[in-house]
């Protein structure tokens, strides 16, 4: 069945492919420089800090809608064990079975595919199952610190989250810019809050998956025309899902990860940085998100801070 | 056979109990306040990021040595997956199987226990095999965001890395001070470099374990005196190891964790960080260290990144 | 609040600590003689074989009502992968996280204790979580061949499955005994079957759960009596669920496990061989039940064969 | 590179495509009918059961050497956990992640593909991350159950093992069946016996796992001509390793599980076998081998069992 035409000519005006050179694994990250970084530590203004990763936990927010993405399974592999004899320091070890993309995570630029393809041109089937990723995998995407800027759309819409159907357009970007006296530039990390997390922390696990408001096929392109680094918001989809366009599937996964080799993160708690940027009236800040470097993984759990 | 008196004798002297309300789960992190992590974007001068994390992989740090700690152990469980039917955006997903101090990582204060008791007077017990740590679970240190310090102890003696039954006291860490002209104070979380780690860098992956260099027994009080929110170091066992008293040992996990509740964190690559500290003459920074929350647990891999 | 007296009743009565001396680890499995096992090879009549195990898979039984307890996650290592060179014979590779107790499972002796003992009257505390079951662990059971004998309550009774909330009686399995014209003897293993099984087979998972048929707290007396060797059935819990007796929960494991030294098996398929012994006219047969011997086990999944 | 011709000349003899049907999945299981199972109990004459599985644990027999075949993670989930409230009965659970071929195992047909097929001329790409086999996957290996023999090899030259480089030859086999009076005949499960297991049993894990004696490439036609319904040994790799024939890597998997469909097994300790079937003068037995059903599972691991 293929992508439709409108993907192919988006996807031609957003291509990124060559212009870091043909070697390059990182794509829109190297639009994060030391400047760009200088000019973020130059937003901290409070100190104050605000974590947005989910816990982790077998309660997640996985269904078990896509197969063997399973939530942290933590378990225990010491408790109170007197190694060196009784009445010794004991000690209480633990370890974890997850999907790399089941909580609050960044999709690496190998996620996804499309017509055979990688980000740069590159086979997909350089991605295996002994190895992972070949090229791209998220352990090249060693220094995601930069400007982060929240684009609160549902705030601006003067509503608590968007509506399921509701797909975040160009204009709802820029209305999101002008709600927040904030301008998006080169090297930034966008973050979009739809709202949609509320279901998850109300305990309604299926209504946060689906249906979900997300970015709409538009988007991208105004996330080029800026050179924006990264984007990640607070739905499990990213995109709106079921999609608004009949048949085109995961169109803006295609669009970030393969054509422009821009990082997407998914499952953001925005909720209590919402809250805080209403407070101080700031929607910019130092945004920490370093990804876990699992070699070839085609994502990472990520524990990202807004330092405000 | 129990812990000698020395052990005892510190354990008064540095002891937090109480110091934050019986109520309280987080220790020596609560001496990051906003205003240190002002002053902590404030060291920011060059935008320079320095990661410290080791790569995620298989053939991680451990050895087997400690049953149970595996080393990453990546899987696929969609390989370019075209999930939408044939032609359509393809998915890639992947999982991991690892021991949360496996790697470069963060021990909560509960991974160790001494007498029955773990920080501020709770229960050992309260550390379960079905949820973990009832208590100071990782997911409690949501802000681990301070001003880093660079103590590089190697380097200021003039050597590659110390021989591997050297303990760093005290003196060793006035010293490092006086080579980085950097004063440790309240709040920090301090970096300490044996350069142990150029081992496992090496692919002497038991070398890199044991004998190993690390802190003497002697150190707690050092920190406790300058009220350091946290300690790192770059090799496997955080202390000297095999100990430097005989029978004592993990005496200085028991005094961090326990008596103090001040988090340490192991197996931290600080070689890129000292050649950048070197080239630009500044040993303090901004650091972030957010844990990965998982809940109930004991320690958390972590992707520490340098701001300077 | 402790357990009832009725409990402690029949415990006394069926207490078998001490009978195969001190040091046994394995219980009434001691009841299957060599002699047993050949008169259980002599009930082959046509060799048919018919397997008892669930398709392990991530859509299993388990519904996460279980803290803990995953459903098999299959996932691969290598994939066609020509480890020695293009054209070269390629091998796939697969592992799995699960819970040992998830599916078709023997539960291990040490599965539960009760009054801080495990059968035999060892400590409750010698299982950990470094090494699991000092004592009675499920590699212990190495020899699980024996007599089986299908008691067939639903279809002694004309029916389908028993109801949510029938609890079966020493009365019900002599009923059975009857239907199939077959006595129980010394060393057999008895599988009784309740029909509770076809609601996951009919993909009703939580329905097969809980409210569940299974054994009363009066039937270990009736396997007690008869030197049974081990018992299994086809329902999540085992024991009527939720219990006959008010906070009387887990009664018949305490009995079965703890007091009498005798294993459990759950979750398994009886629903072919229900059909097989109704054609064949005959409730007996050459099984083997061997457990998967994972070193200090509390559990394990087994993949059991009905040989007729 | 390829494969030399010496294997494609082979395959052409012993290819079993088409030979059940263009539907088959489980290739030689077909040979173990009904009325072999009857003559396989008649096998048994004494009762005694030896069972055949290595211990499943940490310090199993992989050394990692092939990445992602991990030994078995064992850890707790519950460790006497009174789930229902203070004194009632605790339970314990576990959880196990493991390679499925890190043990005592059985490869499943979809183990190894060469020229891009597997049994029955389907295409290898049939096998997938998200499902793992489509097609004879483990889970159709129902009824594994027939008359078992023993062929010593090692024995029948009087050695307790045979040299690392020795590749058992046709010849071996027969011999082997002279030894033991004893003839392989239409569905039986041939066990090779090498003594190499020894070296793993005293600890020399590297030793155990290469050089190692194995199958010969000469081996197959052999089963062939008698209809063998599957195979299992004594080592890591089943066939000598390193290979006999420059660059004719795993060439016996390829005849045996791609040509012939017949399942292999590798790991099994037939050390207790060996010397029940010297002490009872016989080397026919009943044999119960069943696969855990792992939906898609491109092998198992399994707890045989030789009732004698």
């Amino acid at each position: 069945m293929g992508l439709p035409p409108e993907f192919h000519d988006i996807a031609k005006r957003v291509n990124n492919w060559g212009r870091w050179g043909a070697e390059d694994e990182i794509g829109t990250l190297n639009l994060i420089t030391d400047e760009v970084v200088k000019g973020a530590a130059a937003e901290v203004r409070s100190g104050r800090r605000i974590p947005l990763a989910l816990d982790l936990q077998d309660n997640g927010v996985q269904t078990g809608m896509i197969p063997g993405r399973v939530n942290p399974m933590h378990t225990m592999v010491m408790l109170n064990f007197e190694m060196f004899g009784p009445g010794t320091v004991a000690t209480s070890d633990d370890a974890v079975t997850m999907g790399l993309q089941c909580a609050t995570h960044w999709d690496a630029l190998t996620h996804v595919s499309h017509s055979g393809k990688i980000y740069n041109g590159r086979p997909a089937d350089s991605i295996t199952a002994h190895g992972g990723s070949a090229y791209s995998g998220i352990e090249k995407a060693r220094h995601v610190v930069s400007r982060g800027v929240l684009l609160d759309v549902a705030a601006a819409k003067g509503l608590d989250r968007l509506p399921g159907d509701h797909a975040v357009t160009p204009e709802d970007l820029a209305e999101a810019e002008e709600f927040g006296k904030v301008k998006v530039r080169a090297g930034d990390v966008v973050l979009v809050r739809t709202g949609q997390m509320q279901l998850y922390l109300q305990s309604d696990k299926h209504g946060y998956a689906t249906p979900s408001p997300g970015l709409s096929i538009r988007t991208p392109e105004w996330f080029h025309a800026r050179d924006v680094a990264a984007v990640a918001n607070d739905t499990m989809v990213f995109e709106i899902f079921p999609p608004e366009i009949e048949n085109l599937w995961l169109g803006v996964h295609g669009l970030h990860l393969v054509e422009m080799g821009m990082m997407q993160g998914q499952n953001w708690n925005l909720e209590e940085l919402s809250t805080a940027c209403a407070q101080e009236q700031r929607y910019a800040f130092l945004l920490s998100a370093m990804p876990e470097p699992f070699v070839g993984g085609t994502g990472t759990p990520v524990a990202p801070v807004a330092i405000l």
